[in-house]
């Protein structure tokens, strides 16, 4: 029987070849193969490694054991109704997980300590009055308490923000104020300077940062109004929400990874608007050879008899 | 006897009057007052607590016993060669500590995360490629790993970085290779990418941060070029090297908080320098509140009978 199939998604520009070489490394001497959802569906293949096929295009590889998603998030895939009703595994990854670090730090960060304020000063020659207030003073709030946003908040935490977290369940982070279920989002966003978005995108995620949301955010912080940094995904934002928001001063800034569109369109007001900071989709910006490792030994497990590890719960979405 | 004489330097703009409050908050019923180095010198006085006296003052002041710096750095009052030979207490603080690494590990990851380009690419409205590298592929390098260096390379090595120190006598620190000692200079400045300056400003230190140094620093690294951040003192730096080794490529870019002349001049080529970010010597703005907690603890200490702590070692500067 065949082994992996790499289902090259074709409405993403992405090259499917260096996956096949690193399995190729890791898996010597089993059938590996590069499949478009442009061809005809193959058969006989026990995993396939994906990055948004086609819809309807896994119903048709017959044999299907295990499919393992090669990016982050698996909102695209569940939009296939028809996906086989087999074992779908994220990634989960350490470096994925340390990058988001990075950037969400690096964000809350220059926020706090009003960059983009200096870098304006700066560029006017003008040493700014000293005005600077203890990361304590700063609350931020963490949707979507995750893998990601566990490892962030931690970090912000040592730094010493006054970090909270939201989440679906309720997690429990040393030194992060929890709050979870829909009860707990409205005092949640109450105590939020900087809203850091983590969560899935799923039905119920999708357009939830909405200027409902933003006015249900802190409005007696230190940073004057609240920020928001969108890491997650470009659906769980209403744009033109975001953009209003910026305007009639209901958000003060915004840092946004993630876009509906991307790469995000030239004529995009986000570009040039003097309180958006845009990022080209790079937060997290995954480490192949760290997710080959990854799915190669879930592999090795799997036929081992051992249980796979960070299946996708297809009612949750995640 | 009288207690405490606040000090005011006058060669520096501060105000010397919420320090009265502060200390007659803490200290109530007891003899407090300003004075400043213009004027003749206080004598009865137990304790002084200075911010840049003109040499010479404390000297006349007769009968002090004890003399509190109220910033960090006391690179000004070691200047003075008549200072009284009493014990000579510097700040240290958790606040100005972990503002100090707040800075440190902004500006660290606005140089590994390459801010500075995708402000630019946003500026032209351009989707930067994504090419990204972990924080583990950034050899950090801090030179001064006292209580500001060792606080913010824990907090690098928590987000990844590959970090090393060097000081003077060796220090330990989980996760972060010790270099110490001028033999060992040489080595550390090879292995680092971005250098943060936080040893304090002393006759040895004095214009460290020149050519001879900067052409030690690593040339192989992912950032392609060595970075400076300096977050010490003004006095640490060339200011002309660093501007001739920015321009032949000898370093990439450098983020500044202190200067040979602060304000830094209008006309100084440092403000529009594409290459470096200005902040206005705000890295670790300490925070009056706690360093005030922190004097009337020590003189309560004092008085109890027990040691001072953080004494200035003055054959060493520090």
């Amino acid at each position: 029987m065949s082994l992996l199939l790499i289902v090259n998604g074709s409405g993403e520009n992405w090259g499917p070849e260096p996956w096949l070489r690193r399995f190729h490394e890791r898996l010597p001497g089993r059938r590996i193969e590069i499949a478009s959802d442009q061809e005809p569906a193959r058969e006989g293949f026990r995993y396939a490694a994906v990055w948004k096929p086609a819809p309807g295009y896994l119903a048709r590889c017959k044999g299907l054991e295990v499919i393992f998603n090669l990016g982050a998030g698996v909102d695209a895939l569940l939009k296939d109704a028809t996906l086989p009703a087999v074992p779908l595994v994220r990634v989960v990854s350490e470096d994925l997980t340390k990058r988001m670090t990075e950037y969400v730090v690096l964000h809350c960060l220059m926020h706090h300590r009003r960059q983009r304020m200096l870098d304006a000063a700066q560029t006017c020659g003008e040493w700014a009055a000293k005005d600077q207030w203890a990361a304590a003073a700063v609350r931020v709030g963490i949707l979507g308490l995750g893998e990601l946003g566990q490892d962030a908040a931690g970090v912000l935490v040592r730094i010493g923000f006054d970090v909270a977290g939201w989440s679906r369940t309720r997690k429990t982070v040393a030194g992060v104020k929890s709050f979870a279920g829909e009860a707990e989002l409205a005092p949640f966003l109450a105590r939020t300077d900087i809203l850091v978005a983590l969560v899935p995108l799923t039905p119920d995620t999708e357009g939830i940062l909405s200027r409902k949301l933003f006015a249900g955010l802190a409005r007696d912080g230190r940073l004057g109004a609240p920020v928001l940094i969108n890491a997650g995904r470009g659906g769980l934002q209403n744009e033109a929400d975001i953009l209003s928001c910026l305007d009639d001063g209901t958000l003060g800034a915004a840092t946004l990874d993630v876009f509906h569109t991307e790469p995000l369109p030239a004529d995009s007001p986000f570009w040039r608007h003097p309180k958006v900071t845009v990022t080209p989709h790079n937060a997290a910006d995954s480490d192949a050879e760290a997710i080959s490792d990854y799915i190669v030994a879930q592999i090795r497990d799997f036929e081992a008899g051992k249980p796979l590890l960070n299946l996708v719960d297809r009612k949750r979405g995640y």
